[in-house]
Order: C-alpha cells, then structure tokens, then sequence
C-alpha cells in the first residue's frame, strides 16, 4: 500500500479541468512567449478580481523566479527588501535574491508575519542616518500571504503595513504562492482585490494551487511596470509555449477553481487541525490555513509514520519535533478521513 | 480557415505520448525538485546515447535559462564564452549571460558556424597577452548544433574544435535546443555519442523537440558538475513539480520518439527546401534540418502569406527578404503537401 | 645610463604643485568621505567650466572604477552600452561593465572612433524590433576623449552624436581619462564646456593628467545624479580621505595647470610626430594628442630602444610593428629633445 | 581655535615619512599597474612577517573594496560568508558583498566578536540539511581583528576558530583595517604570524594605520590566489600608479612604523579610557584598542564638545548615548592630554 503523502502541497499533478485544458488544445498552435490569446483571457480572468484597478498580468514559471525577478527590477543595486526571518527568500532561495545583488533585511518574524510597527522602525533607521551611502536603503517590503508558516495577516494589519509604505516611499510585494489556501481560510478577512489594494505587486500561485506549474504575477504600481518583460526574458523566464500558462490560469480563474479548491483544501486542514487538538497535540503555529505544524514525539511520529508521510521541520527539544500536514487543491476527503482515524489512535 | 503556422518550432504543444503520460500520472503522488523516480528513469534512458561517459543530467525548463546557469556555473568572473556572432546567448536572450556577469567574445560566424581555427586564435592571443589581468580569458566555447541557422557542423568539425580546446584548456558547451533535427538530418554525420565525447555539457532540447517544455542538460566533465543542483535552484530553475520534466524526457526516449520525431521533420523540410528549389527560389542559407531560410520578393511574401505563417528574418535588397519556415515535430505530412502546392504556384 | 620611458602617461608621480599641498596638508585634519572643504573647492573650480550647467561633482579614484560605476548606474540590467570596439570599456577593463551585468554593443571604430550614423543604425534596429523582449536595448553611448588612440572628436561630431542620443533617448558619457590632452591639441575645436554641454555624464582624468591617482566624474543629466554617492561607495570607490582627491583637483584647476600642462604635453608630442615624419616613418593613426602610434621596423625598434622605452602595439606585418610613444605632463622639453635626436638617426 | 578630532582614524594624511618617500620619488618613472619595484619590495618587507607561510601580497586602495573582492573571488555563487552582524560588510559597506552576488549570514556578536561554537552551529546546520540546494553554504568566515568596537580575539579564541574551520573546510578572511592597532594592545597575544597562520587570507590595513591609503591583502591559501590580480583590475582596484601603494607599505614596514605607531596609538587610547573611568563614565564596550566607546550624558556630551569632536553612535536611553573617541597614528600626546584635562572637568 501506498502512504498518503502530506509532506507538501506540491506533490501531485494538476486539477483535472487543466489537464483536460492541455489535451484539448495540444494540436492548436500559437504564437510564443506569452502573447497568445489564452494569457490574455487568462489575464482577463484576473482583472476581474482587482478591485479596477489597473494592473499588468504576467504568467512566470516558479515562485523563486518570480520573487528575485520582481525585486531586481524594482530596485536600485544599493536598495534593500524587507522580510520577515522566516521569509522564503530570506530562507529557502538559495540566497537567489541576494545572487542579483540585493541585501535582504530581515526582521525577527510572529509567527511568520513582522508588522507594521517593524517596518516603520526599519524605514526609519535609514531616513534618520546620516551616513546613508555607507548603507542599503530598505526599499521595498516583502510579506508572504499566506506565510511560510500558513499564518494570515489580517486585514487591518495589511492596512496598517501599506500606510507605512507610502509613508515611507516603500514597494510592497506579496508572495503569494499559496494565496487561494489563505483566502479560502474561514479564519481570513482579505479579498483579492483588498492585495491588489495594498500592494504594489503581487503574485498569485499556481504550482501549489492546482496548476501543473505556474504563477501570474500583478503589477499594480506603474514605476514596476517598466521593461518587465525583459526582465523576464534575461531571467530565463519566459516560457516559449506561453500559451500552457495562460490555459492554467484561465481555467483556475474562469470556472471559479482557484477559490473553491483552495477553499475546500483550507477546510480539510482544520479537520486535521481539529484531529491533533482532540488528541491533545499542540500546534506549533495556530494556522488555519492549508499547512499544519504539530508538535509530535518520536513516538507519534514513528506511528503516524506508517501509514502517512509527513514533513520534518526541526527539533524542539528532547523527544520532541515539530512536523508539518499540508491539504491541496488534490486532497481527497476520504484520505483526510484516513489520517484523521489515525491520528485518534496516537 | 486557418493559415498553417511554419514560423517557428515551438507553436503547438507536445508529442501526443506526452499528453497522455502526464494525464496518467497525474493523480500520482511524487518528490519534489527533480528528485521523484521519472527524472531518475529520463536520465537513465538518456544515459544509454552518451558512450558510456559518466554524467550528470539534470532536468530545467527553458534554453535560456539553460544558458546561462551553465555558463555562471562553469567561469570566474573575469572568464568569457567565445561563440557565433549570431549564437542564441549572443542574440536573443536579452543579454542574460552578460547580466550573470560575463563578457560574451563573439566571432563572425559562416552560416552560423565558427571554426576551431578562429577560435585557436582567440585563446592564443589571450595566452600570448602580457596584459592578462586587463583583459578577460576566454575559457568556454559555446556552439548551437544545429545552429540558428538550421545547419550543422560535421564530425570532423566537431573534433577539430575539441582538439583546439583541449589545447588550451577550454570547456566545449554545445546548445542543443534543436538536437534531435540536426541529429536526424540526412547530412548528419554526427551520433548523440560524439555529441557526449566531444562536449564537457551539453543540452538536449525539449521545448522545440516534442515536450510542452524542458530542456536536459547533460554534464560531462567533473569540475562542471559541482553545485549544479544549487545554481539551478537559484536561478529559479528548479521546478517544484520536476517529474512533469522527468515523464516528458523518460517518454520522448523510452520510445525512440526523440530520434524518429524529429528525423522526420527534417526530411520534411528537405521537401519544403526542394519546392522552393524547383521553383527557382534560393535558400539564403543551406540548411539540411527543421529550419529553411529562403529569399522571397514582396509579392510571394504575400502571396504565400495568404495562407501560411512564417517568420519575418531581415530585407536583403529592395523588395527581397529572407523569411523562415520550420517544420516541427508537430508537422503533418499532408500540411507539407499544402504547402508545397503553394510554393509551386508562387 | 635610465632610458627615457614614453610607454604610457601615467608613469611618474605627480605635478610637483600637487606634492606640495599634500604635504602642506598632512597635519590638517578633515571629514571623511569627500564631504570635507576641498572637495568641494575642488568641485566648485571645475564648475567653472560648465558653461553653467548644473552639475554633481563626484571625485573617485580610477578610470575603470568610473567607467562600471557611472554606467551600472545609469542602466536597467537589459540596457547596453554602445561603444568603439577600441574602447576602453570593451578591452582593457577585464569585462569590468559586463560584470556589472550590461552587455556592451561595440561598433566598428574608425581610427578610434564611432559617427553619430553608426548609433543611430544601432538604435533604430532596435526601435524597429518587434522581439523587444529578447534583445537589450542600447540606452547608453561610450566614447573616449580623446580616444584610446589618440584621435579626438570634432565639434560638429560631437554635437551630430548628441542630436541623435536626443531622438533616441540615449545618455552620452564621455571618458576623459585624457581630457586634458585633448582639449590642448592644436586641432582641438572643442573646449570643457562642450563636453558638459553635450554629455549627460563625462568624467576629467586626472591620474594621466597631473594627479597622483583621481578622476573627476561630472553628472549633468539629473536622471544620472540620484544615489550616485551610494553607488561609489558601494563599488569600494569612495576614499576614505576624500580630501586628497579634492586637493588634487583644486590644485590642477584653479592653477590652470590641468589647461597648461596637458596642452604643452601634446604640443611635445607634435614635436615627435614630426620627427618621425621627417625620418619618413609613418603613423598608423594620426594623433594629435600625446600619444603616438608609429610604425616601425625591427632594426629601429631595437635601435631606438636602446635609450628610451616605448610601448609595443602589435604586429603590422613581416617584419612591421606598431608601437606607441606618449607624452605626459612630466615630459621635459629636453628629454623630446634627445628622443628627437635619436629619432633622426634612426 | 580649532577643535580637536578624535571622531575617527582616518582623519588626517599619513605618517611624515610617507610624504617624505613621495616627494623624494616623485620625479622617478615606474613600470604601472603595480609590478614596479616598490611593490616587490614592500611585499617583501610584509613577509618577514608571516612565518614563513607562503604568500602572494597585493596592495589595494581602501577596505570595502579589498573586502567583496576577496569574498567574491573566493566564493561560488550559491556559498554565504559568516560573519558578527555588527562586521563591517554587513553594516557599513552598502550591500557590496551581496551585490556581488553573495548572501552574508550575520550571527549574533558579542563585544564584536563571534566564536567558534557559533561558527561551528552554523555549518553543521548546512552540514546536516536535506536541502542543501535550496539554502546557501556557508565557505567563508569573516573576522574584524580588531573589530569595528575595537575588542580583539585571543590567541585562542583564533585558534579554536581556526580549527572548526578546518573541521568545515571553510576560510577564514581577517580583515585587518585597523590591524596595527590590535597587535599594538598591551591586552593583545596574537602577532602577525599568528594572523598569517590562522587565516586563509588577510588584510593590512594602511589607511586607518599611517599611509595616505592602501591595504596590503595577503593571501595564504593556494586555491584563493587564482586570477586575484583579475578580480582586482575587474573590479576597478588595481591603481595605474602602483608604486605609489608600494612605497607607502614599504616605508611603514621597513622602518618600523607600522608597530611603533600603532601601539602608541592604542598606549594613548588607555589614557582616554583611563580618564574617563577615573571621572566615573562607563565604556559601552571594553576595548583595548585605539577606539573607545563610552556613555556620556546629553550634557557631558556638550560639555567635551565645545573643544573636541567625537563621534556620536547611539542612543542608549533617556538623555544617555554612546559615542566615540579615536586615537591614530597621528595623535599626539599632548592633545591626549588636553582631552583628558577636559575628561576630569565633565
């Protein structure tokens, strides 16, 4: 028998309706690199839900290439990016952001998320300097929503953080390679079109939700809006047969998947959250969305171990780990099932 | 009705094998990165063209991308790539290798083709120079077989190069975006296996050759292979889903697809190079693989543009052009007819 | 018996003027970082030959440091940089600007230099482009003044390549490594302020010219004075005694030594290219600055190279070399003299 | 009446005997680009210092600019260098080494300074991940000797830090801007060749230490030499007048300077520290070195500032603040005394 894998939420192909979308038009043929007829209706897609304004939609391969992408082309060589310590470009990048020449200023994270408060102190530091050459500028913030730790900024505290960017002259750029699982969490009080308020760019995810592969990036602000195709091109991002792109996100957006899939993943993993506090396992991180950190003993984590693959995070003392459950776009009810009836017998 | 699109080699989707691999696998679970069992099994079907040699293959996505994490990965900073005046890294991809950081020494090539006489040249005066440290040190050569102008270069050819570069100790890096049509050319006198003899890395092309995308890279020479895997993820070409590019590369060569494929999209176009001959319409360069480029006046631009698509290349003189037409893995037999009746009548 | 050197102009300290206030100012004590009073002094003098453009006078230490510096700078990570072939930028820098990341476009030089034709050839192709996305886009035009072989641009040439950086939107350095050389030649029509007047950014070298060590970069072009000091500092180009620099030039300028000095050093030089003429050894190219490229036989290279120091160029022919012989502002009037003498024996 | 500086130590020229080898030179003509004799000589002096070890020594102009060249030379694009999060590269120097492409990771210091079990924490960290490729290995250790807080590692602390670099196979980079004051201390076991033996490569710093400017990088460790004289002429650091950085050490270290000077330096520091600790006033730091760190009031700030010029650090709580008093090479005992007359007056 096969284990259930719930090590990540990137393990399993497409939904369905986009590998039916790949079959149907494998023997059309296109024009390349993004400026078929399908990134358009898949970026029209998008429009719908940002709120009017005015946006650029670019379909790009993978969330690491999006992030040092964007951050390049917004910033100037001496210009800085804000993030929490927890950040994945801060942790599990390779230091790809640092690889264009950009200094990563991160600040201790809550739970994942760094706040308002934070940022304004950073920003400040800088504008009260008096040896300012002598120093990066923080030019730009970058948060994860939903972060790397499945936590949610509230909407308030996204307020919050975009009055201190204007106030600051500060770019505000959210990863969202995971935002379906964060706007579909019952716990989550931001729209789409309340990211595309506060950003000045953003991406949303598709590789870990229920594409094959994919991320569409929005840029709000004009000034980010200059030659990003270009930067994409250098980047080795751009993908000759654009149209799989544009196909993905049209399908996720036009038939309403990106929000009801991602949704329905988020509610299986309170169910897995409900299993472990009913059996008295703590959380590491309260996360109500669709990755679980619990805190297991060896013992839990042999026993859960034979039926289920989980990921391993870190040690937390003796005998004791943290590990992460993730749902996805492909999780099955009756799996979560499963891993529920198992998690009652630890 | 339709126009048949001949512009370019990269207009329609996969190899219907593909399609239905990845709709097979994709309720499949796997590991993450590259590291799942398909990319292991792609490999080892590619393993079996190389001689014997040892290698290492990994799996990316595009062959810009390709480029220049190869070339970054391979030089030090104050190194240079010796290429084709008119080689793809040198033209076409918005200066990627110079913006990892690399001076590109571009010789004027003959029908997209350098010889190892020049390139002896360059390395000995690099190695006669007594301001070494004022200058940059050519150190890997990079050559496109075919070329981008669909030709080839012969065995000897090949071997000559490799001798100049082991001569003066320089990496041969051959771009093989378009491997399979020049392998499968009826002027070929070239094997996958001297491919792997005379190259330190090479590339076998995907997107072009009958995969919706993916390119495997092949390295030959140690000193290449350290901390590939690293520069990949940082560069942002490591996809999260990598057996999609494992399937692709497992099916295309488990099946001899590869080879059979695109040997016979370069007798098709020899079929499309006879009609425009018999017509009395000359190549601007003799190409035996998927790609012709012809010279056309203005108004069999246009008639012909009736109902096909082609590639605008360059004017050439008052009203004569070079224009390109490709076939691909995707041309059917009975859309070449079409298109020769055509040429006939132009 | 020392023989004469005449391979280069930066072979001996400084003018003696300069000595003297080094020493005259060693006990002082200043603010670092050139934010002290003779920078400024230093800056204000050479506003005085702007012709009343506003300008940002930086003071960094060599020419190569400028050149990646100022360009990196001003350029996207797509931008190239148009240039001679000859120029300094593109062969004797060890790829410092592509290390920067641009990729430089060089131009066919014709004795040194580019016409406003050629630019406006490389910048309509690229207007005209509908592949925008795969090439870089020139945004910067590279010339020397006097150019790396001595040669110097017209007024009218100059104000042809400024018209055509206007209707392309291109910024115009200028590197004046040998400025000074080249506004005092007698074929010279053009004086400081037509440089200011026609460059977005040049820079007055004074390390060939009467300086220790130090460049005076002059922006004029706003768009090129935003962060300027971060990105000296940041390519470890900012002194930390900044007022060592700033002396210099105050030194050079407001003694008018920098005029004086470089023009006696090209009329010196005039002296020599009419002794060889006289002898009938030809020029390979006709320089009316400093330096001067003869061509030479073997026997009157070993001849005159028993008493003085040229610099080897390269090979010409059987038997037929060029080689270079400068001036500089140490060169005294005696040691042409002798040179003279030895010339005529030869 | 000027006042008296002590804000920093690179505030006045250089020692009198480098003024006088400058003049007395000035008018002789050197071979360029730092292969003159001066150079050979002053690195000779240099390596009577290093224990025999052999070394190739390279003069630079200022430390930035020796600290990312040295770092990127030494380092692949994907490796980190470890350093205290209060070392110079990760405060002061703009992001250089990042734009180089290089992530730093910044423990936490205590006093300035990190020791070997953090060091060793750290790359048993990468040593034990699964997921190396997505992180960034540290390969080198950055030290300040003394640190920018003016304390000094102990022989031993050296040591051990030594051997878990061995025990990782990372280098170990000393970066010695102020490193004559360190070996000067009369708290101070290490010597030179205690440097020259632990470190993979080093600088001595000439700018803060007596000379006009120039550091002296000494590089110990055969696979950090390669190409180093390209990565400084690619990175704008290789002076025209090279002699002029070779006199300048040659003079310090053949009379002796380099020691005596430096040592009466930080003699003259322990006066300053000693009255302040006799008045009652706390050093932020203990340091033995020629820099102190005390905590004034807002009014004894104001109070010493009427005759001396320190440099303010930061705020410590309400109306308390740290700031800086620096002796140099250039201090005289007399000032010394006129501080601290001022000192017991607060």
């Amino acid at each position: 028998m096969n284990k259930l894998r719930w090590n990540n939420d990137y393990n399993q192909g497409a939904h369905p309706a986009i590998i039916k979308a790949l079959e149907k038009t494998n023997n059309e043929s296109y024009c390349g690199y993004g400026l078929d007829e399908w990134c358009k209706k898949g970026a029209d897609e998008i429009k719908k839900h940002l709120g009017g304004r005015d946006a650029d939609v670019h379909f790009m391969i993978g969330g690491t290439q999006v992030n040092f992408t964007v951050i390049t082309s917004a910033l100037r060589s001496y210009q800085s990016v804000i993030c929490a310590d927890s950040g994945h470009i801060n942790v599990h990048e390779t230091g790809a952001v640092e690889n264009t020449g950009h200094k990563i200023e991160a600040l201790p994270g809550t739970d994942g998320k760094i706040q308002a408060a934070q940022i304004k102190e950073a920003a400040e530091s800088f504008r009260v300097s008096d040896v300012k050459e002598h120093i990066t500028e923080p030019k730009m913030v970058y948060i994860s929503f939903p972060t790397e730790y499945g936590t949610i900024y509230s909407l308030s505290e996204l307020n919050e953080i975009r009055s201190v960017c204007d106030e600051y002259g500060l770019y505000l750029f959210i990863d969202g390679a995971r935002l379906g699982y964060g706007l579909g969490s019952p716990e989550c009080d931001v729209t789409m079109e309340d990211i595309a308020r506060v950003s000045d760019v953003f991406y949303i995810g598709g590789t870990k939700c229920g594409a094959l592969f994919g991320e569409a990036v929005v840029i709000l602000n004009d000034a980010l809006k200059i030659g990003f195709r270009s930067y994409i091109k250098q980047n080795g991002a751009m993908l000759a047969k654009g149209w799989l792109l544009g196909i993905q996100f049209y399908t996720l957006f036009s038939e309403g998947i990106y929000f009801d899939c991602m949704k329905a993943a988020s509610t299986e993993a309170l169910r897995i959250k409900a299993a472990f506090e009913e059996r008295g396992i703590k959380s590491y991180i309260e996360s109500y969305t669709n990755q679980q950190f619990v805190i297991l003993t060896e013992k839990q984590m042999e026993q859960i171990g034979e039926k289920h693959i989980y990921e391993y995070e870190m040690k937390l003392g003796d005998g004791i780990h943290c590990v992460r459950f993730c749902t996805s776009f492909a999780t099955k009810h009756e799996d979560v099932d499963a891993l529920i009836e198992d998690i009652a017998k630890l």
